[in-house]
């Protein structure tokens, strides 16, 4: 039987997601971003596709490397106003029943005692739904307005992270045993104190001496999420993460991050299927090719140049303000090869065109670190299956580039199709979402990180 | 005309408040403290019967003074476990279209950069109706799991909490002018850089040079609560509170307190009407006085003398542990006088009784550092009125004994009176929680510290 295809959404408590000038796009809906019934719908929509997941992306800074400024992402709505995604999980869990809720929280500059109680009360209230997409941030605004000089050294970071999950791990699984919260009115006894237990933790990062504040949520540790992509990143991860969130932009190249990562966990003794991947697509459907294309063709009128540029400035660390086009054309091939759908479609449009910068944009617009893929639904479907076939990835984290029209596209056109094909869920299984994603029990398998912890 | 009297009611994201033992009272619903819907149908309720707000206590700690162990804490349930309240507000403001929400959160193991961005995100969310409950936290066991040998020393918590509100006011007041986000489709412009301002902030204890991550939220600065009885408390409250939530014990020191922090605040350039008082009361109603006291002797059959000595020893903090009941009458009456109306109920009630420690703890149990008042609604409602009128307080905040019992009580028995007499609003006006309470617009007034500071 052919693998079932895991679906989440991602999106961004904020105007646009990497979608530069698209905020501008008739019905974009920019504007409802901080407002709850755009959160709720959104949900509610999602729930009735029988999408696994809703993954919130999140930044604790500015994207100010173009031109060493913030003007370029407050002109642009670029990742800017970004509000705390956190708080939009009550809300979708009082309107939804199954889908499960990923939001992206960085540890470097938070406590896990304030974490973990953070996340284990998300837990209880959506009533294990929760995902945490750890990271570790990179923004070197975020560092100076916690007031450090510099960002902590990348690898130290997760030295660091790697200490924040034991403690987490320590409070969630450890602190409070199974049976612990008795509610027994005729002894008189809420809880039994022989079965709460101080952590004791010492460490050269931190010291958590006492219990967690809060009794076990049905998941103990939320399903844990994870992006990182360097060496130390994909260390982190296969220690860590239960689902990898990939912004590679070929087969090859995810192909190979999944099977270093897989390799990686298993010095864990965690198994290939403990980690699910999910790359990142951003689908453009028409009801044929040729609509596709024009649809595209209408994003591209209301792409941001400027936008797209301080996008890719601080995505590559490189600043490109006042690059040529030249110099430009030559950064993107040898950073990435281009996006290859894009740069395809675009060179077959347009075959020995001198391109713009304007027009160089474009090449890596929307797919930003992840896939374009435009077409019909047949053929949009086609490349989605055979990406998972083509990768060993476990689903996807789709993208878009209009709020709501392509989200309607995705599902009212393709999802169908894929559910006819019996690779999209119909319906929700029972439980909490670790065990919809892995259909086995709520909590950790014993063989992550996170059940290995000792007092 | 008589002073409209304000109402929040007060709840703990927790298995019970301040009432050892009455989990057990029948519907109690205590183990629906984590569940969404307990939530929400609680604010939907409040709403109905028009109460100003909910006001959401917290503690980052455990109360683990008596006996020097958590045990106590952790066998009654006592403000343990305890979850994050601040996440309840998302899901409550889903539910309901007017009601205030103010939450109780600590600054002292927290970033204000972190902070702001999680207040102006619930405003946003909230439309305009958030409060904050601005404490500096005084329980060890939060110091230690946050890293400390002990805590940091009580005035310089006020200290730092000063510096910590002047960050936030610059986020919130300074960093983005009026009309910096101005979605112009056609020039392209979703904000204006030139009126994004960095803030600058350099002080002894927070370096945060730039820009809010969020955009300007329907109250900018939420509704500001603050609890602080001890002189150092009192003066930050002079400075910052909007509405201060009062625990004495009497109208006598009430009134002391009220005078006391509205000529602090003088000092500031602030009025009297300025900052708005909310002692904290708990009615025990019935038909008659008689079904009243008949209710509150079945509240004490409920009630957990360890519990209740366990509970006054961390407010105290004094550990109660092993006392006579002799020595513990001695504590009880020098601390406080007791609790007037409890101490007077029982007194009469059993002339010259030789009291049992049981008995004892009666008399600081439920109402704790507030008042319980026993009666038939028209006795509630007269007593509500002429503390009111006695003390210059504007409002209450209405504690419980029995979670849904006590509550439904007051709604059904006191309220309609008090709505009657014209003390208590029949319908909510239009706008923010700041508007609904002090009749003007949404945005901190001129006087206020937090519109004084400069870049």
């Amino acid at each position: 039987m052919k693998k079932r295809i895991r679906f989440n959404y991602v999106e961004k408590h904020s105007p646009i997601l990497d979608n530069p000038g698209l905020w501008k796009y008739p019905g974009s809906e920019a504007h409802r971003y901080s407002s709850l019934s755009y959160w709720t719908e959104l949900a509610v929509k999602l729930e009735k596709a029988c999408f696994d997941g809703l993954f919130l992306g999140d930044a604790l800074g500015v994207y100010d490397t173009y031109g060493g400024s913030k003007d370029a992402a407050v002109r642009e709505g670029l990742s800017l106003p970004i509000h705390d995604p956190t708080y939009l999980i009550p809300a979708i869990a009082a309107a939804t029943k199954h889908l499960g809720l990923a939001v992206t929280c960085s540890l470097t500059y938070d406590h896990p005692y304030a974490m973990a109680r953070r996340m284990s009360t998300l837990d209880h209230l959506t009533e294990g739904r929760l995902g945490w997409n750890i990271v570790t941030s990179n923004l070197e605004s975020a560092a100076r307005n916690f007031g450090l000089d510099t960002q902590i050294e990348h690898d130290t970071r997760y030295d660091r992270g790697d200490e924040f999950m034991e403690v987490c791990y320590k409070l969630w699984e450890l602190s409070w045993e199974d049976g612990a919260v008795v509610q027994d009115a005729d002894s008189g006894i809420f809880a039994d104190p022989s079965k709460v237990k101080d952590i004791g933790h010492e460490g050269p990062f931190f010291r958590v001496p006492g219990i967690h504040l809060c009794d076990p949520s049905p998941q103990r540790t939320p399903v844990l999420f994870q992006a990182g992509s360097s060496k130390r990143g994909r260390e982190f991860a296969a220690r860590h993460a239960e689902c990898n969130f990939l912004n590679a932009i070929t087969p090859e190249e995810t192909r190979h991050l999944i099977s270093d990562i897989r390799s990686r966990a298993e010095k864990y003794g965690r198994k290939a299927e403990d980690i699910l991947f999910f790359p990142r697509v951003v689908p453009v459907v028409g009801a044929t090719e040729e609509e596709a294309r024009d649809k595209l063709d209408r994003y591209f009128s209301f792409l941001s140049t400027e936008g797209t540029l301080a996008l890719l400035s601080t995505w590559t660390g490189t600043d490109l303000f006042g690059y040529t086009a030249d110099r430009l054309h030559a950064f993107v091939e040898r950073k990435s090869g281009g996006n290859a759908y894009i740069s395809d479609y675009l060179q077959r449009a347009h075959p020995g065109k001198q391109w713009t910068i304007a027009e160089l944009a474009r090449l890596y617009a929307f797919g930003g670190m992840g896939n374009v893929i435009v077409g019909s639904p047949e053929q949009v479907a086609d490349r989605l299956e055979s990406f998972i076939d083509e990768t060993g990835a476990d689903g996807f984290n789709i993208g878009y580039i209009s709020r709501s029209e392509s989200l309607t596209d995705f599902i009212t056109l393709v999802l169908p199709i894929l559910q006819q094909r019996g690779r999209a869920q119909t319906e929700y299984s029972e439980g909490t979402y670790r065990e919809q994603l892995f259909d086995r029990g709520p909590y950790l398998p014993a063989s992550h990180s996170g059940k290995k912890v000792k007092l």
